[in-house]
């Protein structure tokens, strides 16, 4: 039997190490675990999402689970990359984050009616330490494929951040702006509507478009 | 000393059974997991972002984690919490996702200025059971707070997937369209626009506004 991606909810009692007792279990079967959701955590109700890729069949570790002593219920569940796939990452001023995401939604529409599973994130911040908290962190956001920096001004810590991200195999477009976070970026795109669109098309399977083969990264 | 919750990235060797691995040491030194995210997850390099609540200082536990044999590095963060904070979701239509992600982004611009942590987060989808599935699994990301559902026809499954997540105690506003998603909401509004503003006010510690405190649920 091939190797297959399960999603499952697992519905336990609270208390401290219930992650530990139940990734226990799924490491006995095998299971390589790709993804985890906190769901609730209280005293009362532990509910944990898992996304778990098995070598066979996933009865055996569904029945394991529900044996658990701690256990109430297993769900099987459809997984988060199928529904919501790759994330395009919006961040910087109100005004222009609005825009880009006019022209990401747009685009990721187009891609999603033809089988891609695009979404577009979005977070309007200010202040040069709090955007450049927000790049690094991207690095540690599920499914984040690429960031687009939408602002008038960002340089500095910004600029460090982005170059960072960047390492770490992260698209970054930047819209044309004061400051050197352009210079830091992949791609620098004056109008926001394209530079969201340029971000889905970027990622998408279903485009013709990359990025290494442009002739010019300025637009 | 009081409890707190820390960010932490774990850099360790790739292979079966890590978290569980890991998770014990957590476990040993009474963390609370409140959040995880698998990075990397390759046979040679496991990259996991813990966000634990301790009853104590971490120095013990970060020293424990960095002696482990299969541990290469553990890197202190800030939290997803804190940087990306509450997140509304918005899915639907392109046309009209994009409108009602206008109001929102700026919206959470002016909360987020005063202190507030607020994202949108947006997926273009079309059909019945992609729709309804992807309501089903708001209820499985981490911070969703309210979803607005942005479309001009939606009814069926879907419905029946908005009363599920509503149970669970997520916020629905629905924009004023045909079917029988309106009559399942929380709130009804005509403007998308107003309908991004009204969910991120909805949700914003920020904001005077309280759905059950309305008089009227369509606008």
């Amino acid at each position: 039997m091939p190797e297959q991606t399960i999603g499952l909810v697992v519905h336990a009692t609270g208390g401290a190490g219930v992650l530990h007792q139940l990734t226990g279990v799924i490491a006995r079967h095998q299971g390589d675990i790709a993804s985890v959701e906190i769901l609730d955590n209280t005293p009362d109700t532990a509910r944990t999402y898992f996304e778990v890729t098995l070598p066979g069949d996933a009865t055996a570790l569904i029945e394991e689970l529900r044996g658990h002593p701690i256990v109430r219920a297993v769900e099987p569940v459809k997984t988060l990359q199928k529904i919501y796939g790759k994330r395009i990452i919006i961040m910087g001023g109100g005004a222009q984050v609005g825009q880009v995401a006019i022209g990401a939604v747009s685009e990721a529409d187009r891609h999603n009616i033809r089988g891609e599973h695009i979404s577009v994130d979005t977070i309007p911040l200010v202040g040069e330490q709090k955007l450049a908290d927000a790049v690094r962190a991207v690095a540690r956001l599920p499914r984040a494929k690429a960031l687009v920096l939408a602002g008038s001004l960002m340089g500095g810590e910004i600029e460090t951040a982005v170059r960072e991200v960047r390492a770490q195999g992260l698209l970054v477009i930047s819209l044309n702006m004061a400051g050197s976070v352009p210079e830091a970026a992949d791609l620098v795109v004056t109008d926001p509507v394209q530079a969201g669109v340029m971000a889905v098309m970027a990622v998408a399977e279903t485009a013709k478009f990359t990025i290494e083969r442009l002739k010019r990264r300025i637009f």
